[in-house]
């Protein structure tokens, strides 16, 4: 059970964001400009910087969401396990490699990041906003981790719950359905 | 030198937010909603979360600015140097004590919050609606925390800086002055 009051049957950050709707809009803008704005970063490498910040730390909620949104963009699991389990050997650009590693130490704390961590994502053509993105999409997930598990807001463990979460994420992506949710993940 | 190439003359995160606006618009309003918005808990409460948060976390550019805005809302120095420093005595009230161990907990991962730290904070009056703040607030200084530090923005160590940014965040709060920034701290 949550830590406080949420609307029943609202699992993982979305009872919490009905829970005070006023400082969840900004929290869904900001997810939705950096997750599926423009960017030169794909929709999947940005997952992916979700799902490797969110399995850091150890938020089961968010990444099994962002693992399964990552798979369906991706059209495969193998690189979101890759990613988890053994980023060094990963099937991904090196420049994304590096994203990643940089995102992994930001969740660690923001001073882990060198200099030379910087010279080798430019090396690979990383762009200042991308850099930029992705410490910036790092420390979000710092946000989302800390905020679902700090209240102890319910984990689904039926991974069909996920897929579907997914297909939205995917098709809608982080914005609130109008009038809210009466079941969730919201059908359409 | 931060990791990327922000706008000269704006150190912390300043520069930072200056460098993406349509990302930092969200954020900007989430911290005002949060740390100004109508709330139980008072704003110096809401800055001593901020600060605790930002020292457990070990940046400087944080920590010196809430800590400065927290002291000019408090009107001394004394509060903010023991709940850093030396929390248990604090003199403050038990219910901001708890929230405080609570916001620290987050800081090193959610799950660390526990059902007795809620019912303690519950048995010193906290509510549903404090806890959620409270956990949020420290989750958002986990993000601003990682921002400044993973991009290396620039940090003054000359204390009057801070207590002139103090000055600003109590008189104006959050909101982006218009028209952005010629001079930092803005005066006015």
């Amino acid at each position: 059970m949550a830590h406080i009051a949420v609307q029943e049957g609202l699992p993982g950050i979305t009872g919490l964001l009905e829970f005070r709707l006023d400082s969840s809009k900004p929290i869904r803008e900001l997810t939705q400009i950096l997750l599926r704005g423009p960017s030169t970063l794909t929709e999947a490498d940005r997952e992916l910087i979700a799902t490797y910040v969110s399995f850091l730390n150890e938020c089961i909620f968010c990444t099994s969401a962002h693992s399964a949104t990552a798979n369906l963009l991706l059209g495969n699991t193998e690189i979101v396990e890759s990613v988890k389990w053994n980023l060094s050997q990963a099937p991904i650009s090196d420049k994304l490699k590096v994203l990643l590693i940089i995102a992994g130490k930001v969740q660690r704390g923001g001073k882990n990041v060198t200099d030379e961590d910087i010279a080798l994502a430019r090396k690979h053509g990383a762009t200042d906003i991308e850099l930029h993105d992705t410490v910036l999409i790092a420390a979000l997930f710092c946000l989302y981790n800390r905020y679902v598990d700090g209240l102890a807001s319910f984990t689904p463990t039926d991974s069909s719950f996920y897929t579907t979460l997914a297909k939205r994420l995917v098709e809608r992506g982080y914005v609130r359905p109008e009038g809210g949710y009466t079941v969730y993940p919201p059908e359409n």
